[in-house]
């Protein structure tokens, strides 16, 4: 840290994501990257805006809203393309914390807490139900902007839309940020009520259920007037935000629906396979319904079976501390990759009893 | 605008970039891009990392940082990669305005005064000399954060490395932003002074010298301690701000030194005879060092030519108003384009006497 660096800075600290080894040496279960490559389309996409690239991109992005509205269902009015959704929340909280608090359960996504030390903002930390769920009545009189992952990360649980609702009803003096990072693996979108509520802004990425994580593209989707605040920063920080190359793959991606469809339904399939695994081997687990799950053993703790994964050749996410110190979040792969990593618990788990 | 939005962004202006139209029916020379395509071994790297996107990239950017570093002669813990060199400054203008005031030319890239206003930071907007040049002097006492655009923007007037150092020398208190967007077309860099300067930030862009104005990439280089000010807030931020196509195009794109001297060579070459041809018209133009020259006809108005031009099938940038209002600031094409463009403006203005 300098001298020079604005005390409102000095205490930060940042968010840190899950390591990114890069020799390809580890079976890598740590941040719920897809094990499929891009649509074979986007790939292609993106290396014909390769051979471009002297030209900034259209800053207003229209192609690429057009196709992501469309496919969601909205007017691309009401959507914002970003570097990654952490963009949009960033102006998210930019943009509606800081005079009002921010306020999200004391177990979700960790850089929402990151976000508001960044901006200032006060926040409230709502614990989480017994068996980890989002209780929505605790956020119906959140009198601040409501931060929801939904699925929640790192437990994978679900709302109900009609759950969802309830939350953002009951909040129409505050901003409701729904983060769907998550929702292509079983969830119900609320994308469909921006049309009836103005105080709702949902986010998307294409890190997970696009496999586009190293392209960085994600996006705000809420009424017209939020999305102009959104705009307004947007065009005041980076009005060329997405690079060309992953707004012409994001476009490509968008098109083939059936590829996205069956790379879903395989991480669907492939959940519930490991989920049953582990539950035969002594595990208890949330009902994910994310690229990962969210698993404790009824005897050996998470530090140990953290270590000897890794000493296994494989990577996954520990949150130590607190009523997560013993659970572990792991990506869910391939079939075959979790067919493996099934294996490799069981012997660590017997070998410890 | 909605009910919601924070008081402090009420009445943020954005930046208004230069016209993208998407149909390529123009010879756009409004928003200083290069005319070549980027390095063949460039698009290589990008098109190669298109099919690893369903993985993050490193979000240390370790091999990016290296060879960027080591082409610049500098340390690589005293580099930071962003999402185009826009990013570096607004980050600046987070870390080192509001508790003191931004100090910058009246007359220099736009973006300054958006981000200054939109990070609620007071800033005082220093007049040009008479032959659009910055005088050193009228920031040896400061007394805030200088941001010098080095050559500056619209005018392409260099100050010597001795000038910069003046400045930077003068100013102990406070740091000093040099903005290197342009300085490959025939400026000497201020790069060296990190190591004597721990008030130094430099920025640097792949926009403009190395075509990848499509890609968004930008570097600031500075001493540890600024950098790790800067780090603090991108992993506060986006800890994967560059996406991983871009990451590696970057890294080849640096090392095809030869690509690019030829590519920044020819700007050069076509620079001079444009500007020459210019002279012959009635142009005057100011000594421009970067890949934009910056003119104004001795009869015809700035807004009249920015139309006939426009009518012509030619995209130019104009900034109405004050003492830029008759300017035109027009990038530099390839030799051939230049004097396409010349045979339109010698129409033009005798047509119009």
């Amino acid at each position: 840290m300098s001298r020079f660096l604005s005390e409102k800075y000095q205490k930060l600290s940042p968010y840190v994501p899950g390591e990114q080894p890069r020799d390809r040496g580890y079976i890598k279960l740590n941040t719920n990257e897809s094990p499929f490559p891009p649509s074979e389309k986007a790939i292609r996409g993106a290396r014909e805006a390769a051979e471009r690239l002297m030209l900034y991109p259209d800053p207003e992005y229209k192609l690429l809203r057009e196709a992501f509205a469309k496919d969601i269902g909205v007017k691309p009015s009401q959507v914002i393309p970003a570097n990654g959704s952490d963009e949009i929340l960033d102006m998210a909280f930019a943009a509606y914390c800081g005079d009002s608090p921010a306020v999200f359960p004391d177990i979700t996504y960790g850089f929402y807490r990151v976000f508001a030390n960044k901006r200032g903002a006060p926040f409230r930390e709502i614990p989480l139900g017994g068996g980890f769920e989002v209780v929505p009545a605790d956020y119906f009189a959140a009198e601040g902007t409501v931060f929801l992952a939904n699925p929640n990360a790192p437990t994978g649980k679900l709302l109900s839309l009609k759950d969802i609702e309830s939350v953002v009803a009951a909040n129409t003096q505050n901003v409701v940020v729904i983060d769907e990072a998550y929702i292509d693996f079983g969830g119900e979108s609320c994308v469909g009520l921006i049309n009836e509520y103005e105080n709702l802004l949902v986010t998307r990425t294409f890190s997970k259920s696009r496999s586009m994580a190293g392209a960085r593209l994600g996006f705000g989707i809420a009424c017209e007037s939020l999305i102009q605040d959104l705009e307004t920063l947007r065009r005041s920080t980076n009005p060329y935000n997405v690079n060309a190359m992953t707004a012409a793959a994001g476009i490509c991606s968008i098109a083939d629906r059936e590829y996205f469809d069956s790379c879903r339904a395989e991480i669907i399939r492939a959940r519930g396979e490991f989920t049953a695994e582990l539950k035969n081997m002594g595990f208890s687990c949330t009902d994910s319904k994310a690229n990962f799950v969210f698993a404790k053993h009824k005897s050996v703790g998470g530090g140990e079976l953290y270590e000897k994964l890794r000493a296994n050749g494989v990577l996954v996410r520990r949150f130590p501390g607190g009523r997560t110190e013993d659970h572990l979040r792991i990506t869910i792969g391939t079939s075959e990759t979790m067919r493996a990593v099934a294996g490799i618990l069981k012997r660590i788990t017997e070998e410890t009893k």
